[in-house]
């Protein structure tokens, strides 16, 4: 049995890099009519899907799986729906690939063209969340990439079926199936070796949760995209405006508590915190969020917890805040550039000097100025879509769209040139 | 001792870390001035420099370290003027940091910009050749970013003297001597603690020996740039001009052998062969090149021997070529893109139907139509400097000039929007 899996995890690999080389010279009109093609199939094949994911979905249950992943996991014919939507809306954004992003002479002749190209073959790392497995398929293909999906073990009957569905799709089409791999054989020693196959897998992109995307870094040795983990902070300076500030606090904490791009920690300037601070807290706690309180103010306010040096590097991802007041703006530069995560950071000021200063010394892939951190986000950057938000520094900075999922080449024409 | 050489490993990292916070935000002319400095006391230095490498000369003689190697090793003057000169043009050179990229306004009035900004700390790996500790310190501190050098021990006194002109010369500056680190300890253990150094390091950049890169990529749980190997081809199309095609072979093979964009396989066109095959085998061989024959053609030079499987896969990085023949342009584009490192390769064709279906379908860095590979380079492709060639797709392929070593971030203006 052993032996058959390895083949498995090889062979789809292998695979997939042939469909790649042929995707990467299909035109734009062929691959959004495989996507067409795929989000007709859904509706198609929804109750065949819903009837597997039924069956993971009792799986779950039985190992007492959260309702909240629960939540995650399930499937319904509205859910589908929206899937096929989301693909549908893919299919009109424009292509990236081919696009000549730069050109220009060199004196001896050559001329030099910068075109956008296809990457290859991306291996998508996840956890129990279904929509990924389009989401990822489609932005692929969209991409002219081929893609390689290793999802969770709880939700392989989903990911069988949706990836079936795909299959059926493509066989219409043009683009061959082969583009699309799913890995059935979810141990974790295999996916340790998914994590290596160099060659074969160009870039890794994880998804889900901060364990799961250390794992893949420590674990990797085809490059990894870094997505995810966000203590993000809003600052209120000294020259704040007390109800935009409020708002905007209220609503990068309460909007979605679980996402990556709602706020952990308010840094409050001492002089704004001594006449709005009041305010601000019983805001807060009007709308249900629990305060950590700067140890400095806890006297001030006997009847919140105190914050440790534990709720500065703890991302809560839940109705929970902790408020650090600060004396000066270095140092809340100072404690964002040391306990954040770089990746969503916002100063709420009236005064230029120090937008300017916060817009240059912290180090974040996205700095608002009176704004909420929430819009950290593919679809609210306008980029129609969105394949994760990259905290880190290589390649790809902030929201993902298409552009992502490429990479370059150069092309040089000349008449004979050779170097002397 | 392991405990002090551990604090050595991460102290060092640290320090970098916290210059790269205050580099970043330095002016132009500040970095500028500082490479100036480098460049002065490199000139001061000089004794000081050639005592420290005669040290490490004597060493790697005691060890047999080949010619080729200790003269890799090797400096004296000139070499050290010839450092101190690239210093000084790198000054000159445009910094990118700061730049904007691209603004764009979305509907709910926030405006997005989408600035360069260095990476932060950048870990290079490389053998013993001390140009690149003067190159990679200066390319970094030009685009803001702190450097942490790991050199081969067989150059470990020629770096620390070249280190601590560095350092002298930064002092009379103001940016902090804490930006350029390194690592003393080179013991391969130490290294792999190196590789792993996440959030300290940003991105791994090896320069070397493909078992050097190998070996990085395998340990590395920090980003890595994947560059060098070059299993490059030049094709020779049916239509190919016979004078421009052999002059462009012999150019890619025989103008610098050791390098990465010389050509080891030359692919040529059946038709084009039985018409022009034996003069361009005459000119290889004139030219003191050693021929791998096709084995479909050994029968027509039985003096040259036959090209296995194993030649197609081989980079010689000497005066070896084997040539490949094939019936039609797709057997050519399989033949790269089965073999080939996806680093440089070129096509000789008067068809520009051949031509176009070349560049579209080979996976390659830089492609060229009737030019020599030999011009995949920093300075060829105008970029004025270069910190190695990637022959990987993610974040930076080809060339990579000073922008490879930059990241982005969005800068965002509201008036107190939030997220609905």
């Amino acid at each position: 049995m052993a032996l058959v899996k390895k083949n498995e995890l090889i062979e789809k690999a292998k695979s997939a890099r042939t469909a790649s080389q042929f995707l990467s010279v299909q035109s734009s009109a062929e691959k959004d009519q495989a996507l067409h093609a795929i989000a007709v199939q859904l509706h198609t094949d929804r109750n065949i899907i819903i009837e597997a994911n039924r069956l993971d979905q009792e799986r779950a249950k039985q190992n007492q799986m959260t309702p909240s992943l629960l939540d995650r996991l399930m499937l319904n014919e509205a859910r589908i729906d929206a899937m096929a939507a989301a693909v549908e809306t893919l299919a009109k954004l424009p292509d990236p690939i081919g696009d000549t992003l730069d050109q220009w002479d060199r004196p001896n002749g050559l001329h030099i063209q910068k075109i956008r190209v296809p990457i290859g073959v991306i291996g998508m790392v996840y956890e129990a969340r279904p929509n990924v497995t389009i989401d990822a398929a489609c932005l692929c293909l969209k991409t002219g990439n081929a893609v390689y999906l290793r999802g969770s073990a709880s939700a392989l009957e989903t990911n069988k079926a949706l990836v079936s569905t795909i299959k059926r799709a493509l066989r219409q089409t043009n683009i061959p199936e082969e583009a699309v791999q799913l890995l059935e054989d979810t141990r974790h020693e295999t996916a340790n070796q998914f994590f290596r196959l160099n060659g074969m897998i160009d870039v890794l992109i994880p998804r889900g949760s901060s364990r799961l995307i250390q794992t893949v870094i420590k674990q990797a040795s085809i490059p990894v995209i870094e997505t995810g983990a966000g203590n993000c902070h809003v600052y209120i300076d000294e020259s704040a405006n007390p109800e935009m500030a409020t708002r905007i606090v209220l609503n990068a904490k309460t909007q979605r508590p679980s996402v990556c791009n709602a706020i952990e920690t308010v840094i409050v300037s001492r002089k704004w915190f001594d006449q709005f601070g009041d305010s601000l807290i019983d805001a807060l706690l009007t709308a249900g969020v629990s305060c950590h309180i700067d140890p400095s103010a806890a006297d001030k306010f006997p009847q919140l917890p105190t914050a440790s040096e534990e709720d500065w590097a703890t991302e809560y991802l839940d109705k929970i805040i902790a408020v650090k007041l600060v004396d000066t703006l270095q140092e809340a530069i100072d404690h964002i550039n040391r306990y954040g995560t770089k990746h969503s950071e916002s100063i709420i000021s009236e005064d230029p000097a120090h937008v300017a200063a916060f817009f240059k010394a912290v180090d974040a892939s996205t700095l608002y100025h009176n704004a909420s951190t929430r819009f950290t986000d593919g679809e609210q950057f306008g980029f129609g879509a969105e394949i994760g938000i990259s905290t880190q520094k290589l390649h790809a900075r902030g929201p993902m769209g298409l552009n992502a999922l490429t990479s370059i080449k150069y092309l040089i024409e000349g008449n004979g040139q050779i170097r002397e």
